[in-house]
């Protein structure tokens, strides 16, 4: 049978990750926790399911877990959605990336998208109908420096047939945020136009050096035109429970639910209830960028006792490093034999571009997870050092 | 901003769910159980949560669970699947649904439906660019006989671009099962054709009167071409746990995937492992035929003492009744009427049609969910019978 994604491989993460399993490697690739979460947050399932929520809830969320989102938005981005009509419980932000995509995107339609980005936004465009119009990360330059985006490009991308653009900040894989002038830019870009914007901001709570995490929603110009994703996989140590959201004005929640509805119908009944609860308290998110900077500083603290030059990150499970002093092997070739002679497992870069193989996509990149145990971190690190 | 589903609104389900809920009425409609699982199966996801299966798993699905499947569908209907390449763990039957619609059929391609029909069908085609094609069951006649597939109809409706046929026995709403001759009809139909066919058999362990049920995937020649969907969340009480799977030939399964892998990833660590553990005993689904005939009997009789005119069902959570007795509105008022009035929600199975409000949509017919407490049933028989 003829092939809709044609360019569709297994995705990277499965594939480092089956690797790494298959020759027994530290595991610094996929991005996941290697911790449990909170035993209070497992023990509320538990009791959600032994006090009867097993059966298919109501079709856009739990109540209390939109209210708690809605909360939550509000007070640390300023917008109001409205539970109700604007906020929808979703299988992981993939399934609201899909769903979004494929609510507003129409054959012909231009998305714009960053390079490098997260793989499945290119997919879900295609089927979709779209075509994906790619602007380009600024690469970083020799003094350790990282990607950046140039906001003129982005604006140049635009045209009369461009109905979206994929915004993920913080950045996977590069670990980059937005600045305030990044938004100004990106609401003068967009003020004149009827384009739409996807925010994926699953990291939001996962940023560092004391700086405040700038939602596309924290700008009313911006929200108004947003879908706003995010993912409790990511903030509570649960990405195999896959609970997400959406946030989004009501007309474009309307249409993102006509195709969530029939796509999964809903989510986890069990799992929407506990988190409900356990989102009341809002330490349980207020607490992480201090959790994950000790993770990431010594990272790249130790790295840079290493022959690999790592590069700060500003938000994400991620931070990128130049392998350059090592190999100048491509970075699918390097990441492949670190897995099978050294049994560390990484991200090529590469893999977040549309050809990964092409000299453009290969900067000697490599992508590191920290949302790891420190013994993992340590026991990676312990043979890094010896490259 | 203009809809891709204009004609999609809140699926009838969660519409009369929450009438229900707002009338404070007994609850007869949207399919599911208002009883819990099994407590092993509930304590099985504990100890899964507490044992570190909270990252995200393998994408296809879980090892035990897929290979549970395959010995199962192996014993019960004679075919084998590769658990490995042709089995896929889905977040319902519903995302099976839509990710096998969208994995094949490309703008312009013919989808066949069988009406009346469940309602993610049509919404999913259309995403894909599809057009439905509806072919009606005969519907019953004076004789309180039920509604039957007249395969010359459906034969007649395939065209050479027709890409895809969906079938869903055992049927919902209508409750009706396919025999040995009507899969030799189908086989005849499809045999010098490239059809490829969707199996929604999420009710196969919910089959009465002492017949097996037959699979699509019990004839070679049409498993060679059929997308096998199935629930757990129907066979194991847990319909808001939101686990289905998918079996299909390896081509079928890899395009299938493709989708599946953008559009969840993966589904419920802890749920799978549990379910997978859960599975290994046949017992846990060979014992439903007889739990669920139970009830369907006791409806049934308790109907016949009502003026309402109910058909036996030869399988699914629902059986339908023929109010003319009782009112002659049209069956969205009627099943309105009674939510507000005598606190018993049904499902109008003009729901079911693509035009509900059209006199052929109209057959004085309702849905009745028996997945419920003895006690449940009883409550709204002793309302029904006073009408
Ligand atoms: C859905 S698997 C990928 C996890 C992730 O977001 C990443 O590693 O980038
Ligand atoms: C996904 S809600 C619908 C449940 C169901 O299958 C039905 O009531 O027909």
């Amino acid at each position: 049978i003829s092939s809709k994604l044609p360019a569709v491989g297994t995705t990277i993460f499965t594939v480092m990750t089956k690797m790494a399993a298959d020759f027994n490697a530290t595991n610094l690739g996929q991005g996941f926790p290697d911790f449990d979460p909170d035993p209070k947050l497992t023990d509320l399932v538990t009791q959600a399911m032994k006090t009867g929520h097993n059966q298919y809830p109501y079709m856009p969320g739990d109540q209390l877990l939109r209210s708690n989102i809605a909360k939550k938005v509000k007070t640390l981005y300023g917008h109001q959605y409205d539970e109700n009509t604007e906020i929808t419980v979703t299988s992981g932000a993939t399934e609201a990336l899909m769903a979004a995509i494929l609510a507003v995107v129409n054959a012909g339609d231009e998305v714009i998208v960053l390079e490098p980005s997260y793989d499945s936004y290119v997919p879900a465009i295609r089927l979709a109908g779209g075509t994906p119009v790619f602007v380009p990360l600024v690469a970083p330059g020799d003094e350790q420096s990282s990607y950046s985006v140039d906001w003129d490009r982005v604006g140049e991308a635009i045209t009369p047939k461009t109905r979206l653009m994929i915004l993920n900040f913080p950045h996977n894989p590069t670990g980059i945020t937005l600045g305030a002038s990044d938004l100004d830019a990106l609401e003068t870009i967009v003020a004149d136009t009827k384009v739409l914007l996807i925010a994926d901001e699953v990291y939001e709570h996962i940023v560092f050096d004391e700086k405040p995490f700038l939602s596309l929603s924290s700008r009313p110009a911006l929200a108004a035109r947003t879908f706003h994703i995010s993912s409790f996989g990511k903030t509570y140590h649960t990405t195999g429970w896959k609970i997400g959201y959406c946030c989004a004005p009501v007309e474009m929640t309307a249409e993102l639910r006509k195709v969530h509805q029939f796509m999964v119908f809903t989510v986890s009944s069990p799992m929407q209830v506990a988190l409900g609860i356990y989102s009341e308290d809002p330490s349980t998110y207020l607490t992480l960028p201090a959790f994950y900077q000790e993770k990431h500083d010594f990272l790249y603290e130790g790295l840079k006792q290493t022959r690999f030059k790592p590069i700060r990150s500003q938000g994400t499970f991620f931070l990128l490093a130049d392998y350059s002093e090592i190999s100048q092997e491509n970075e699918l070739a390097f990441a492949k034999w670190l897995t099978q002679e050294k049994k560390v497992t990484l991200i090529p870069v590469s893999a977040f571009y549309r050809n990964p193989d092409d000299v453009e996509s290969n900067h000697n990149l490599v992508r590191f997870c920290f949302a790891k145990k420190q013994g993992t971190l340590e026991q990676a690190l312990s043979v890094l050092k010896h490259l």
